[in-house]
């Protein structure tokens, strides 16, 4: 079986394009950005490949029947957005993906009183069929006279996937990807068992299994130790399972900073720099970009400024704390909680601390990316303090586009770490003091070393160019194949 | 290096006798109760050996500076109480012990929010200050001309006193045995790292670490993998260790089933047995007994018999849930709010569903043992579902006292069910829904399968008498000498 050069199918939740309606009512496309999107669509690119992805909107569906090209640049590749019953759909997204699995592998339930369960079994069921589907859909593409593809199944939206094209495609080359944090063994004990090996299993339907960073690639292997059938040899990172080696490997993604720097460089980017800079005056600037998600930590981050105020009273007024949080999954109440949680606790710390000619925390709760860009260039610290990420890329772009030699604060349970953490200041993101004495670290360092960090982090990024990442899921399978 | 037979010397934090004053002011001795007194004080008593715990209140440490003789039935013993500094013991205890070590080992953080590791560097002293101590009270009693005895220290309040016993006693035979559960390796991380490696490097201290199932001690090992300097075998469950090896070994603690007898046959327990009769009537008695602990489950407890009887409507009136909470650090907001919560929740189920000639809930919330032995012999069915348990005794104290044939309803992450499961009706403690449904399934179950299933839940109780957990760790210390 030969891997590499072989037509690629990709299957995700969310496409690399999308469509909605402009003011006239005319359906419009949306091209998808960020890391994900390049490199896989680079890599489709360069095979003439397929992208199989979930409608997710009324406008989606209604271009569900056709195959969509999209020109990436150095060649084409085609898009099929599957479409689902809606209460299906709604199951595998909110109730089983976002509800359940995002926050099993980011620890996020408060374990005494949440999750409770309810509706599982229905969610369960939308989420089997959403997957059967993209299952068949992916099948379908490897039916001769097509040359047999190679699968790259990507994230926990479609964690059974592998195993369905499994039961049709016996020797079919399959990946998986997690682009998050795979919960350990006690985590795990959380689902109830049906589900826990059903996940896992699924998973396994898969030739390689990656994932990026060591931590979570190690937690998977550990939960299939409690899968029975499933042997594990945790020092080559194999599981046998139904009569097959399954590799676990781990792949960092990257970003493509002459793509950011271009964009970075775009009139709206520099407006919103020149907009910040009116602000910050010749204060020290402190960003962070996020969702306004409940793994980001966006709460401790705000408690730890304010400890660092108090504590560095230097530091009142010559420092303002710039909080980029784009809304998200604003329809389920633990996030509106969260949000809420944060807006009140940066106006407590406004109202605290702040007079007339200076705000400490300036919060901006809206999708702004041309401000994300700009607030990049221009920070002295970047703190990026996640309880759990699988990779974090702000902790990537920060650092690709800074022109000031900033500081990265970086949570070592960002898979970011591995790479980048020997150049920024390591924190535990739990500990509030740690992260205060982080804070005026950063503010403190010395030019020389500011620099020595900042080019340190730029090589980093550098060394991991943005093709790889596919390049290497694909060689996994090829290797296999041998 | 012979270890069955030599002295065995105790430390935990708690011990067997406890001081406090009566009404008139003079100092009073309470004699403990639980299978970890009746077990180590039966062994403490077969070699003559020594209890060292610590002074827990102004009587205690009235009492710290003389030896307390205990008779225990066979044999006596002695008792010392280590008296410390308030503020060493407070970090050490409530610091640590409470709310950190307790919480990380149960999973009961709400991540997104805590823990904030606030004042941890002192609380961290403290506990690192009465360790040391304990190490040092222990290491005088193994000075010559005493023959020298074998250690066995309880818990995760001591969890470092086998690294400080070991470096003033390289030789030492020290085991220490965990009674709860603990933290997998994404938890671990929750920890400051050199908090996480102090406390693993402390554990190695001791020649064989102990746990109360599988799951804990499998867990530690894979805690270990992340400790620099340590070598793993997971399958012989050994970890080599600055120059030795440590066998991590799984030793399940048992109950005295004659002992209850005897103390449910008492007065005050007969009386209150009268009492629940009265009651009940001819309901169907659904039981739990705990103490008001986050780790208990108790919220979603009532919310599966609210599902039950929603979808059951025939049990409206025939069945009553009597639930004897004890109080536990009450002090600790955490553990306030939730026993609010639990208090609101069976009122808010008594007010929709209660009738004037029906309470569908009793809750409880005092230290009433005597009722405790009471409801063990009444119930029907008995309710056990922790989110995570180290073992959990009722699980087992229960079904050894149970007259009725009850059904025993237990969480399939508490310790008993390695022993008790399939004699029980597991459960996942995190779903509602699969809870309600085995109360159903108890309440319906045939008189055949209910005495078969009682009988079997007796068996395995009676299988492993109260000196064998001692006995087990005192062995082990002896196969290591060889």
């Amino acid at each position: 079986m030969k891997a590499v050069g072989r037509r690629i199918v990709v299957a995700s939740n969310r496409g690399p394009v999308s469509f909605g309606r402009d003011e006239s009512g005319r359906v419009v496309t949306t091209r998808g950005a960020g890391g994900l999107v390049t490199a896989l669509g680079g890599a489709l690119a360069a095979t003439g490949g397929l992208w199989i992805a979930a409608a997710m909107s009324e406008e989606d569906r209604s271009q569900a029947q056709r195959t969509i090209e999209v020109d990436a640049g150095a060649g084409g590749y085609q898009v099929r957005l599957l479409p689902f019953d809606p209460a299906d759909y709604e199951g595998y997204y909110d109730g089983i993906s976002n509800r359940v699995l995002w926050f099993l592998h980011h620890s996020l339930w408060d374990v005494p009183r949440a999750p409770t369960f309810e509706g599982l079994a229905e969610a369960w069921h939308g989420y089997r069929t959403v997957n059967d589907t993209f299952a068949r859909a992916l099948e379908e593409e490897g039916r001769p006279p097509r040359e047999e593809p190679v699968y790259l199944v990507q994230d926990y939206h479609l964690a059974i996937v592998p195993a369905l094209l499994r039961e049709r495609m016996p020797r079919a080359a399959i990946a998986h990807f997690s682009n998050i944090p795979f919960a350990g063994p006690t985590g795990l004990r959380i689902l109830p068992q049906p589900i826990r090996e059903a996940l896992l299993a699924g998973m396994l339907g898969a030739d390689v299994v990656g994932f990026q960073a060591l931590a979570w690639a190690e937690n998977f292997l550990l939960g299939c130790r409690g899968l029975p059938g499933a042997r594990v040899d945790l020092r080559r990172r194999v599981v046998r399972w139904d009569g097959r080696d399954v590799r676990v490997r781990v792949h960092p993604i990257s970003i493509d900073p002459a793509a950011l720097r271009e964009e970075a460089a775009a009139e709206e980017a520099a407006a919103a720099g020149q907009d910040i800079l009116a602000w910050i005056g010749d204060r020290r600037l402190l960003v962070r970009v996020d969702r306004a998600e409940l793994s980001k930590n966006i709460l401790r981050g705000f408690q730890a400024y304010e400890r660092f105020l108090e504590t560095n009273q230097e530091w009142l007024r010559r420092i303002s704390f710039l909080a980029l949080l784009n809304p998200s999954r604003q329809h389920l109440p633990e996030y509106r909680a969260y949000t809420e949680e944060a807006v009140e606790l940066a106006g407590r710390i406004n109202g605290r601390l702040g007079r007339e000619d200076w705000e400490p925390i300036r919060l901006s709760l809206k999708d702004d990316y041309p401000r994300a860009l700009a607030a990049y260039r221009l920070y002295d610290v970047l703190l990026v303090n996640p309880v759990f990420d699988g990779m974090n890329l702000v902790a990537k772009e920060g650092p690709a586009l800074n022109e000031r030699d900033g500081v990265l604060i970086l949570s070592e349970n960002a898979g970011a770490s591995a790479e980048l953490g020997r150049h920024a200041l390591a924190v535990n993101p739990f500990d509030v003091e740690a992260t205060a004495r982080s804070i005026a670290t950063a503010v403190q360092m010395d030019p020389v070393e500011r620099r020595r960090r900042a080019r340190g982090l730029r090589a980093a990024v550098a060394r991991n160019p943005i093709d790889v990442w596919v390049r290497a899921q694909v060689e996994d399978l090829e290797r296999m194949g041998r």
